[in-house]
């Protein structure tokens, strides 16, 4: 198997000007708008960390902290927080930034992603290890691990 | 404040069929353009219930269940399962169907989405109550309220 | 040759949420991009009833009973009302749906699509039957029949 | 009134390589996506006519005669070539052009589209006369009328 | 080699009116869609000029005249002025109509666009010669062969 | 006015991965898309630097090095390298990276984009002066004051 990987080694950032185009009907920027952005973030994060084609298994916890508006700039930062045998769990974090102003970035959304690592004929793969370097990744990797219980707990109780 | 609504009266349903430019890189359909498609529902859901503009809070428990190709019929339906004060959750399911083949639909994806209702001056304002009418509806409720008392225990505790 | 179909197998519905980067230049939704949604609803219907990969031949009597506003809920309606060799010709009602006033659906548009059922080598190829079980499908069968005769004659005078 | 305007005065021609986000699911130009940019021609000869602010009324014997692949250039002209009171209608036909090859252009669609212009409160309003000057123009003329003329009976019947 | 084509020969015309969708933050129509409807009308260009694929190798001197609005008409033209090995550096002029006001066009922007055609493994591949008709082309093609010897110039100095 | 500011003030970095929709019709990324992605950068760069409403005013010396494909994640970093009056000329790097391949970034296109500050009513507005701090800031200062200087005075010859 591949060797573990640091979760420094997976950060990411997108960044990008939101744009008319991707307005709601209120004339702020779309909530799916901002999903798709965090899902490539996502899914940028999981290339990095598998070197394997990944798909979206699961969203949890994405939580709006304010809206968006057009002409923002929009920071999109994702690391591995917590990897299970094919699966990554990853905590994306969309920050905003009205440009004029020079206020600092605030935080607009954050959840975590899970992403499945797949082999060739499109079935899940074993992904490396992830290295835990600091306090705080350890505290994340084992809030990461309890989701990933429960998540299994569920799915052996037929639900969702 | 305004009468109960009844689980059946919020029922949406909203159906198209999916373009190359809405696939990734991989050529599927990528997952925040089915996110997209999710919030929308839960939004028309939203307003149905409320009669007011509502934003997307959160989203939890979103599970890919399989794949969605160009070209395929997607079905997204969302119906309200819980109110709060101003919080309305909703389920939204979404199916799709490979118009040729004739198989029956299939589960693509499902998610709780948290909309709350704004005011005219954007503050957070009251919903109305959610008539429960079959035993399903019940159970559904009852997860809801679960589900919103844990994010607000969260929140309290400062985290997420 | 395959079984005859029935109307209401043929029936679809299409929906979603109209948004900015829909709108022309007045602001309103683009008359093209409802044409392109009645299209899409056309044809499903198309290879519901034919199982095949179908292409647009004519589009007669489109009309435009109102304009359309970002953020309407649109619901586009189609079913097959008559078939000729290769060709099935379809209804498609377009309704609109101010979501927030709670009013009733209101019509939009309507019109005939003409879709030609292909082959695998890209040529016209047989279809199915149309079961006719109500007196409504059967006025729409014939008027239907009276629109394909007249296209044909004006195709063989060279006109059109 | 404003003064008569002649047939070559309100000729437009639009023309766009097209792009693979306006293929459908088989990979070939969406039939939505050129009938908006029919549509756009129709609306831009229209103004030319009027002055004036111009929606879509009807589309009629709209016809495809061969599909449009990615990358063609496609050209897209108009004309007025009938004027009721406050509609006029517009014939506009589609050419394709394979860039690499040098073959010569080929019709791709034509139809015909109803413009009506308005008012600044929104109501339909006057447009000037047409001014015939070859023979073609006077053929294409009649036919408008007698289409317009079925149209207005049709209505009057309570059909469409 | 193939025979040397007219810079008449070359001569496209591209024009769409702008939509939403395409505009800034600001609500004009976005500098970067102008820059890819002009690489498009260079591209259709290099691609009758030379028979071949061709890509963008460089842009220069592109000058922004006027802000343009949505819902105006844009016509973009183009023309190859001078032809270097694989190589043909074309003129774009983008012109912009309001069309109420029939006021004339007027000049929005303008560049130089240096295509390289390719054969089919990619690699830049001999282009047909230019014919040069006039003197405006002769003076033109001067002032094209001054920019190239200059950009050729740097690139062996290592910059840009 | 305004205190200067340095060059790394105004240092901006955009990032996404690049989709079908973005596809010319050879299947790689359109150019256009690309110039749109820097045209962005540049404008963020310049109202960072400004504090106002800026415009592009011209484009110099962008270069193509390499092809950009589908799935490609794209960095475009962007600095102010020298100011005029109102105008700002702004360095723009495109990078790109195969994710999966983990090797590095690779240069894929460089420009210049002038961008000139606007006031309130629209007209061309004083920018701060720029700080600069290192040499090769001075080197980039320089060659931005001969390219302004020559802009000028090809502009004074009433050519471009």
């Amino acid at each position: 198997m591949a060797r573990e990987k640091a979760v420094r080694e997976t950060y990411t950032e997108l960044a990008q000007v939101m744009l008319i185009h991707q307005a709601n009907a209120a004339g702020n920027i779309h909530g799916g708008e901002i999903m798709k952005l965090m899902d490539s973030a996502a899914g940028v994060c999981a290339i990095k960390h598998s070197g394997k084609i990944c798909v979206t298994a699961r969203v949890d916890e994405l939580q709006f902290h304010r809206p968006i508006y057009v002409g923002s700039l929009v920071t999109c930062t994702s690391k591995v927080v917590y990897v299970g045998k094919s699966s990554m769990e990853i905590y994306v974090l969309v920050e905003v930034e009205d440009l004029a102003s020079g206020r600092p970035r605030e935080k607009a959304l954050s959840g975590y992603f899970t992403m499945v690592a797949l082999d060739k004929s499109g079935r899940p793969t074993e992904v490396p290890g992830l290295k835990i370097e600091t306090e705080e990744e350890q505290t994340l990797f084992e809030e990461g691990r309890a989701r990933y219980k429960s998540y299994k707990l569920k799915r052996e109780k037929g639900k969702n």
